[in-house]
């Protein structure tokens, strides 16, 4: 049974994707318990139809002032949707945050709600990327524009702790322009030779970018700027190929036909690879557990997040990667 | 009329499908003249089959220890393929050279037989994205671990430099983690505020790497580490799906002959987006026109990189370049 607080404010498509998308979430999953933050009054046909597992927090929404300086979040108390939640979850009134609020906005709130571990400077957002077989994790996806050789450390930690639930021996990589121990940077072969040594791990040295897809390692480590890179170009590169695919059924009703045939065909490809199944992003480090969606998050993408959330619980992420992040010297 | 020098060794499939490759190129175009560089020897068969315009000078092979320390090779006259080739070049005899070997070795034989332009303190890797319209180049792809404001700002010319041939006031834009003016590193920032005021450029401020592929932009500078991972984790990703669809349809007959319709409808989505097409990076910001290919290029991709440089050649890119560079203050 897991206890999830959702932000229907904040992403781009809004309350009118995340409410939906939420109730039948919780419809389909009675054992949990939803509790919906954000202005209730403008969406009363919403309340009134919400299932019993379903609770509502009338508060008010964050405003764009606010969400373009979150630092300011630092400062004083708000009374947003994703700040009373933030409230209510270091309280342990819910178990985990699902939110589509801008990643400056929830790193702050994590940092002013949550116990930070001494290794890291800020929160770091674990990222999972869309594979054909096997799980993996990246990270930083956050504000880190570089990444020294210890944070590198700690981002990898982090992974590890998120993933040792499920893999005894989880497989760590690097990102790197090449494979070979002596390429790159100096704090990447710094990093190296710490993880190297690292017990409980299979170390895979340094990966490439094109070898990210492939379910080839767990967990990947690399600097923020690095890191949003790889995933949006990758999206990009699949979301263009895929409705260029789509572009080309629409000439006439055989083509039509043979795209719906085709289409059925390529779904489960497409559902492997597509995105929006990676969504819900981790944002670790703390004592706290909030999921980040997309802030174009359609609805099989919220609920992904909303699964993301009830896995981290039930996983005790928060304390794994803690542990893990323990054994940093 | 274009004299292009062909280095047959390096590369991961080597002279077996570089040699045929060139000789089907020059076949199709008799107006070229081609000037292969290996060791003769051991093709005899594919040099007794040579069309009129193709001559082949035998030469040694770059050595593995040579490969793996560029370094050196700036020390000392070699006498492999490729060094005689920046021979020939640099004595005028040929207008560029092709070649699939590594990055390291053609950027240390460019400085060596070049000359670079004082604005940059080693050449610059030019590449072509792959996109379903437009034509966008990014640059530096080379072995830049960073990039200052200033480095960014002469990657940004060179790029206009090579686009201006084509496109009287070529779209710029700086690669970061969202478009906003106050976002990213500080020499992100800087060479925006430098770019913004570059007269003959439709300066686009920051792109986003999902914004790469749509041909939004015709070129996009950032730092050699950032630009490699953004292009190689395209590049997994669109090959796994182009293999996932492939590995979809060999299940029954039915399945074959679906696959096959599949596959002459996709035709012309995969072509414009295969990395292959956008095969033929240009080794930039010195006096002479070298095409990298890539080190995996398989027959199609070699045919665009040798079409690559008959267009550098022809639009005298490396003159260009030069007069742009020359715009840095």
């Amino acid at each position: 049974m897991a206890k999830l607080a959702v932000d229907i404010h904040g992403g781009d498509f809004g309350p009118f994707v995340v409410i939906p998308s939420c109730l039948d979430f919780f419809r389909s999953n009675p054992q949990h318990f939803g509790y919906l933050f954000g202005n209730a009054q403008s969406y009363r046909a919403y309340v009134s139809e919400s299932p019993a597992n379903v609770e509502w927090i009338d508060t008010d929404e964050l405003s764009d002032i606010e969400r373009a300086t979150p630092s300011k979040l630092l400062r004083k108390s708000g009374t947003s949707s994703i700040e009373i939640a933030y409230k209510a979850l270091s309280n342990k009134d819910v178990d985990a945050i699902v939110s589509a609020e801008h990643t400056g906005v929830l790193l702050a709130l994590s940092t002013k709600y949550g116990q930070l571990h001494s290794q890291l400077n800020r929160p770091v957002l674990a990222s999972w990327l869309p594979t054909t077989s096997s799980e993996t994790v990246m990270l930083d996806l956050g504000a880190s524009f570089s990444a020294t050789s210890d944070q590198l450390v700690a981002y990898a930690a982090v992974g590890i702790g998120l993933m040792r639930s499920r893999y005894s021996t989880p497989k760590v990589s690097l990102l790197n322009l090449g494979t070979e121990a002596f390429k790159g940077p100096l704090e990447l072969r710094t990093a190296y030779q710490v993880l190297s040594q690292w017990e409980g791990i299979e170390f895979q040295g340094f990966i490439e970018a094109n070898d990210l897809y492939c379910g080839r390692t767990h967990i990947v480590a690399t600097d923020g700027f690095t890191g949003n890179t790889a995933i949006k170009s990758a999206e990009g590169a699949l979301k263009l190929t895929l409705s260029s695919v789509s572009d080309q059924f629409t000439a006439s009703i055989w083509h039509k036909l043979l795209g719906l045939v085709l289409k059925y065909r390529l779904k489960s490809v497409v559902s492997q690879l597509h995105p929006d199944n990676a969504n819900g992003a981790l944002v670790a480090g703390s004592d706290l557990i909030v999921i980040k969606s997309h802030g174009n998050a359609r609805r099989r993408a919220l609920t992904a997040a909303l699964n993301r959330a009830v896995d981290a619980i039930e996983s005790q992420s928060a304390e794994r990667i803690w542990e893990e992040l323990d054994k940093v010297r």
